[in-house]
C-alpha cells in the first residue's frame, strides 16, 4: 500500500532484516516512552511491582533453605501461590482478598472434612455418589449466592475460594487417607502466605485505598468548584473580548467524574477492609463518601449543560447580558469558593468553616437575579438573543441547591467521622 | 430501645429462645423472597449455578472412577480447580479466562523450564540465587505490565497466572527432578479443565455477552427515545391538565445509562473472545458499540436537563407556551421515533430505513421553532414566565444534533458489521 513496505517485501532476506532493523528501534523507543509515562504518572506502580518481586523472593526462600523446607515441606509452594494471588496494589484490596481467602479456606475445609466423614458412612459404593451430590449441590448454591449484589461486592473472591477448597478437600479426600491433616496444612499455608503479603504490602510504602477515595471525592468536589469559577470569568468576560480558552482542560476536569460511579463504589468496599489505618479506623463511614459522590455527580450533570455554552459561538454581551453579568459572576465565584472549601474539608478532615457564608452570598445573588428577571423590560428585545444568557442564569440558579446538598452531606460526614473543628473557632 | 427487645432480654433462656423462634421465620421468609426475586429477575442465574454444579460433578468423576484415575492420577484435582476458576456466567468471560489461563501456563512453563536449566549451570550454591533473582525480576516486570490499561482490560488474568506458573515451575523445580514432566502435566490438566468448562458453558443454554452488549446498547437508545416521546406528551399537555405522571419510571429508564460506561467497555472486551458466535463471528466491530454507547450517554446528559422540568412545578401554558407547543412536540415525537428505529436496527442487525426521514422532520420543526423565537413579540411578556418553556425548546434543539451523531455511528456499525438491508428497499 505504501512505498516503504514493498521495497522490504521484494528485497532479499538480508535487506529485509535490515529494513526491520530500521523499524525496530522506533517501536522500542515508543514502547519505552509508554513505559516511562506509566511509571511517571504514578511512581507507586513501580514500587508495587518491586514489592511483589521482594515478597516472592522472600517466600521462595522457604523452598531453598533446607531447615525451613524440612519444617513446611512441599506445601510451601502453596505459600508462594497465596502471596501471588493475594498481593494487590492497595492495602484494602490485599486485606480483602487475604481475609476472604483465609476465612473461605477455613470454613470450606471444615465443611469438606465433615462431608467426607459423612460420605464414608455410606460404604465404598455410596461414597463417591454422596460426595458427588454434595459437591454439585454446594457448588451450585454458592455460585448462586455470588449473584447477590452485596455478596458480590465484598465476598466474591471468598465464595469462589469456598467452592474451590470444598471441592478439593471433599473430592481428594476420597483418595487421601488423612483428610484432616490435608485440610489443616492447606489452612496453615494459606494463612502464612496471606500474612507475608499483608506485611510486605503494609510495611513498605503502603497505598491505602481509603486515602485514595478521600482524595478522589475531594478532588471531584474541587473540580466542580474550578469549573464554576472558571466559567464565571470565561463566559461573562470573554464574550466581550473573545480569546481562546487557554485553561479549558483545567476547567473541564470535572468530566472525569461523570462516569466514576462504579470506581467510587469499589473503592468504598475495599476501604472497609483497612481497619488498621491510623486515621480512619474501624468504623469510618465509607458509605457517606459514596453518597457525596452521587450528589457531586448530579451537580456535574447540570454543569455539563453549562459547558455547552463555553463551546458555542457567543455573541458579544448585549444589554441583557451586561445586566445579569454581575450577579451571575457572583454566584459562580461564591459557589465555587464553597465547593473548594468543602473539598479541602474532606481532604484535611476538618470541619468546614466559611461554607455557609459563601452559600448565603450565592443565595442573595440568586434573589437579585430573580428580581431582575422578573422586572426586566422586554420591549424591543429579541428572544433568541436573550435566551442563551438567560438559560445560563437559570442553570446557575439550579446549581446552587445541588451545592447545598453536597454541603449537607459533607457536614454529615464531618459529624459521623468526627472531623476536627478548626482551632480558630474554639469558644473561649 | 423498643418495647419488644427488653422483654426478650430480661426473660429466661427458654422464653428467649421462643422469642428468637418468632423472629426467625420472618427473617427466613424475607431471605427466601430475596432469593426468589434474584432468580426471577434473571432465570439464567439459576441455570448457570446448576451448570457449575454439573461441570464439577462431571470432572470429579475423574477422581472417583478407577480406570480414569489411573490415567491422569492425582493431577486430576487441578482439572477440578481449573473448571472452578475458569467457569464464568457468560461465554466470553469463560473463553477469555480459559484462553488466558492456557496461554499463560504454556508460556510461563516454557520459560520456567528454561530458567531452571540455566540455573543448574551455576552449581548447587548458585542455583537458588539465580532462581530467586529471576523470580523477583519476572514477577516485578509482569506486575508492572498489568498496569497498562490495554493489558489490564484483556490479559490481566493471564498475566497473573503467568507469574504464578513461572514461580511454581522454577521454584519447585529446585526440589523436583522432572521439571519438564511437571510443567507438561500442569499444561495438560489446565487445557483439559478449560475445555470441560468451555463445553459445559457453550452447550447448555449459553449466555453470549456479545448479545447482551447489543441488547444493552439497543435498549439504551430506545430508552432515550421513550423519554423524548414521553416528555413531548407530558410536558406540553399535562401543563394544561395537570395529572400525576403515571409512567414516570418508564420515561426515566434512561437514568441507568448515565453511569454504564465501565460496564459497556468490559462487555465489549469480553465479547471479543466469543469468536465462535454464529451471528457475530471473528471480526465483529465491538469497538463501535462502545462508541455508540458514549454518544448515547452524551445525549442522556442533555436529556437529564429536560427531566428537571418534568419534576418542577409547571404553570399552565401561557401564550408563549402554546405557540411553541406544536413544533416542540413534533421534535420530541420525530426524534423519539428516530431513536426507536435506530434501537431496533441495532437489535435486529438490519439497516435502518426511515431514520433519515424522521431526522429531517425534526430539523424542519427546529427551523420553525427558530423562526418563531426570532419573531416572537415580547411586549408585555414576563421573562421568568417565558424562560422555562424557552429553555426546554432550546435544549430540544440541542438534542437533535446528538441524535444525528448516534444515527451516523449506527450507520457506520451497519456497514462495518454488514447489517442486512430490509427486503422492501431492494431496487427492482
Amino acid at each position: 500500500m505504501n512505498i516503504a513496505a514493498p521495497s522490504i517485501e521484494n528485497a532479499g532476506p538480508f535487506t529485509r532484516a535490515c529494513g526491520w532493523h530500521k523499524l525496530l528501534p522506533n517501536k522500542i523507543v515508543k514502547m519505552a516512552k509508554k513505559i516511562k509515562k506509566l511509571g511517571q504518572d504514578d511512581p507507586r506502580r513501580i514500587i508495587h511491582s518491586l514489592k511483589v518481586g521482594l515478597a516472592l523472593t522472600l517466600v521462595s526462600t522457604f523452598y531453598y533453605i533446607q531447615p525451613l523446607y524440612d519444617r513446611i515441606g512441599e506445601n510451601s509452594i502453596r505459600v508462594v501461590i497465596t502471596v501471588i494471588l493475594v498481593f494487590e496494589f492497595s492495602v484494602g484490596a490485599t486485606l480483602g482478598k487475604g481475609l476472604n481467602r483465609m476465612l473461605a479456606t477455613l470454613s470450606a475445609s471444615a465443611l469438606g472434612v465433615g462431608v467426607h466423614h459423612l460420605a464414608t458412612l455410606f460404604g465404598e459404593k455410596g461414597e463417591p455418589i454422596v460426595l458427588g451430590f454434595f459437591v454439585a449441590m454446594i457448588a451450585a448454591t454458592v455460585t448462586f449466592v455470588r449473584f447477590f449484589p452485596t455478596m458480590k461486592a465484598r465476598y466474591d473472591y471468598g465464595l469462589l475460594i469456598f467452592i474451590l477448597t470444598f471441592s478439593l478437600v471433599s473430592v481428594s479426600g476420597y483418595r487421601v487417607d488423612e483428610v484432616l491433616h490435608m485440610a489443616h496444612q492447606r489452612v496453615t499455608t494459606i494463612i502464612m502466605g496471606s500474612f507475608i503479603a499483608f506485611v510486605t504490602c503494609i510495611c513498605i510504602r503502603p497505598v491505602w485505598i481509603g486515602e485514595e477515595l478521600q482524595n478522589l471525592i475531594a478532588n471531584n468536589i474541587e473540580k466542580l468548584g474550578n469549573f464554576l469559577q472558571g466559567f464565571g470569568s470565561e463566559f461573562f468576560k470573554i464574550s466581550e473580548d473573545r480569546q481562546p480558552l487557554s485553561d479549558m482542560a483545567f476547567i473541564q476536569g470535572y468530566k472525569s467524574l461523570l462516569t466514576s460511579k462504579n470506581n467510587e463504589e469499589t473503592m468504598a468496599n475495599l476501604a472497609r477492609w483497612e481497619i488498621w489505618h491510623y486515621r480512619f479506623g474501624l468504623f469510618h463511614p465509607w458509605k457517606q463518601y459514596v453518597i457525596i459522590g452521587i450528589l457531586t455527580r448530579q451537580c456535574a450533570y447540570k454543569i455539563e449543560a453549562l459547558d455547552n455554552y463555553l463551546k458555542s459561538e457567543i455573541q458579544t454581551l448585549n444589554e441583557f447580558g451586561r445586566k445579569i453579568q454581575e450577579p451571575s459572576t457572583k454566584i459562580c465565584s461564591e459557589s465555587g469558593e464553597a465547593l473548594r472549601e468543602l473539598a479541602s474539608a474532606v481532604r484535611k478532615m476538618k470541619q468546614p468553616t466559611s461554607v455557609n457564608a459563601h452559600i448565603e452570598n450565592s443565595k442573595t445573588a440568586i434573589e437579585n437575579l430573580k428580581f431582575m428577571l422578573d422586572t426586566y423590560d422586554l420591549e424591543d428585545a429579541n428572544l433568541q438573543k436573550i435566551i442563551p444568557s438567560a438559560e445560563v442564569t437559570l442553570t446557575l440558579i439550579d446549581v446552587v441547591p445541588c451545592i447545598v446538598k453536597i454541603a449537607d452531606a459533607v457536614q454529615e460526614l464531618a459529624s459521623l467521622a468526627h472531623f476536627k473543628t478548626p482551632a480558630t473557632s474554639v469558644s473561649p
